[in-house]
C-alpha cells in the first residue's frame, strides 16, 4: 500500500492537495496537523478533522508545537502585534512566522520516515503565498535534497507540491471535479466564528472565489 | 555585536563548540536547548544550564518539543524499546531519532532569524556520530542551502561545524586549552545519576578520554 503524508492546515490549499494525493495519485493518506498557538488554532483543528472525515484518511496525527509561539516574531502567534495586511508588492507581511514551513517539513519528514511514506504533499502556492520565502518551489527543492541526505539510505521521500503554480481561483474551480468540500475549510487569520474578510488570507480566498465566479459558503462578518 | 546561536545538548561536543564560538570566534552566544522527552532529559538540562553559567552566555532559550517522543521510533525516547549498542559498522543504532537534527536545525534557524544571529554552531562529528545520517557534513551543507533559500532576503545564516572532522579524543585534549569544563557535561543515554558506561554514547566518550589519556571526572556505575 502506497502511503503519502499530507500536511493539512485546515485551509483550502492543503485540503485540496490531500484530495489530489488520494483521488488522483492513489495514495493512502497520513494526515498531519500542527497546533502552534496560532490565533485560530481551534477552528483550524476542526477544519482538519472535518476534512479527514470526508476524505477517509488512513491515519491522523496532530502534533502540538507551542514553541513556535515562544519563538514568536509574527502577528499570527503574537497577540500583542496587530495583523497588518501586506504593504508594497514583494514585502513580507508581519504574519510571517520565521521558517515555519522549514520546521513543518522537517517534522513531517521524520514522521514520513517512521511511517514508510514515500511522498510528502504540501499545499504551497508560490504566487498566492503572500511573499513568504518558505513557500517557493526553489525552497522546497532544497529541503527535499536536505531530507534525503539526512535520513536513512532506505528512506526516499518525494515532496509533491501539485498547487505550486496554481492560483486560488484554480482551486475553487477544480474543487467540484475532485469533490473537495471547501466549505469545511478555514482561512481567516483572525477569527474563529465568522471570517473577518479583510486579513491577507481572507482576501486571497475571497478573490479566488470571485474570480472563479463561485459563492464561498463559509460565514463572513 | 556579532551573535551566534549554539545548540547545546549538554554533551561534550556541543559544549566544546559553544566555547569555540565565544572564545575563538568572538561571538556572543545565544544558547538553545531542546527537551524532547529523551530518557535523560533532566540531567541534560542541568548540564546545559551549568555550561551556560560557566560560559556566561548572552541569552538562554529552552524549548520543549515533546512531539519527538510522540513520533517515537527510537529507543532514545521510547522506553518500551531497549537501548541496543550498534551492531555492524555502518548500521544505524536504534537510538536514531528520525531526522532529529533536521528538526533541531530548522527550529534553530527560525530563532536565529528572529534574533538576527549570523551563525549557527552545531557540535556534530561525522566519524564519531554513531552512523546517524543527519550528522554528516553533506547533510549540513544541504540544510544551509535550504535555510538561506527559505528565510528572508536579509537573513544570511552560516552553519558552523568546527568539530565535524574531529574525534572525541581531540575534544578531550583541547578542552584544557579552551577551559571547557567537560565534567559539567553529560553523555549517557540511559541514566541521570551515574553514567552506565556501556551505551554507545558512554562508549564513545570513554574511548575519547582513554585515547587522550585523561581521566573522565563524571561518576560511572
Amino acid at each position: 500500500m502506497k502511503k503519502a503524508l499530507c500536511i493539512i492546515s485546515g485551509g483550502m490549499d492543503s485540503a485540496f492537495c490531500s484530495y489530489v494525493a488520494k483521488k488522483i495519485d492513489n495514495y493512502e493518506v497520513i494526515a498531519l496537523h500542527f497546533n502552534y498557538g496560532q490565533r485560530t488554532e481551534t477552528r483550524e483543528l476542526k477544519a482538519f478533522n472535518d476534512i479527514c472525515d470526508d476524505l477517509k484518511v488512513y491515519k491522523k496525527v496532530v502534533l502540538d508545537i507551542p514553541f513556535i509561539k515562544k519563538i514568536g516574531a509574527s502577528s499570527l502567534v503574537d497577540e500583542s502585534m496587530e495583523i497588518l495586511a501586506s504593504g508594497k508588492i514583494g514585502d513580507i507581511p508581519n504574519t510571517y512566522v520565521p521558517f515555519r514551513n522549514g520546521i513543518f517539513i522537517s517534522i513531517a519528514a521524520a514522521l514520513a520516515e517512521k511511517e514508510g511514506a514515500e511522498a510528502l504533499y504540501l499545499g504551497v502556492m508560490e504566487e498566492d503565498s503572500s511573499g513568504y520565502p518558505d513557500c517557493t518551489e526553489e525552497f522546497i527543492k532544497k529541503m527535499k535534497l536536505a531530507i534525503n541526505e539526512g535520513t536513512k539510505k532506505e528512506t526516499s521521500l518525494d515532496i509533491k507540491t501539485p498547487l505550486i503554480h496554481l492560483k486560488k481561483e484554480d482551486i475553487v474551480k477544480e474543487a467540484q471535479n475532485l469533490q473537495v468540500p471547501l466549505k469545511l475549510t478555514w482561512s481567516c487569520y483572525k477569527n474563529e466564528d465568522k471570517a473577518c474578510g479583510v486579513c491577507d488570507s481572507c482576501k486571497l480566498r475571497l478573490k479566488g472565489f470571485k474570480k472563479a465566479n463561485i459563492k464561498d459558503e463559509i460565514p463572513y462578518m
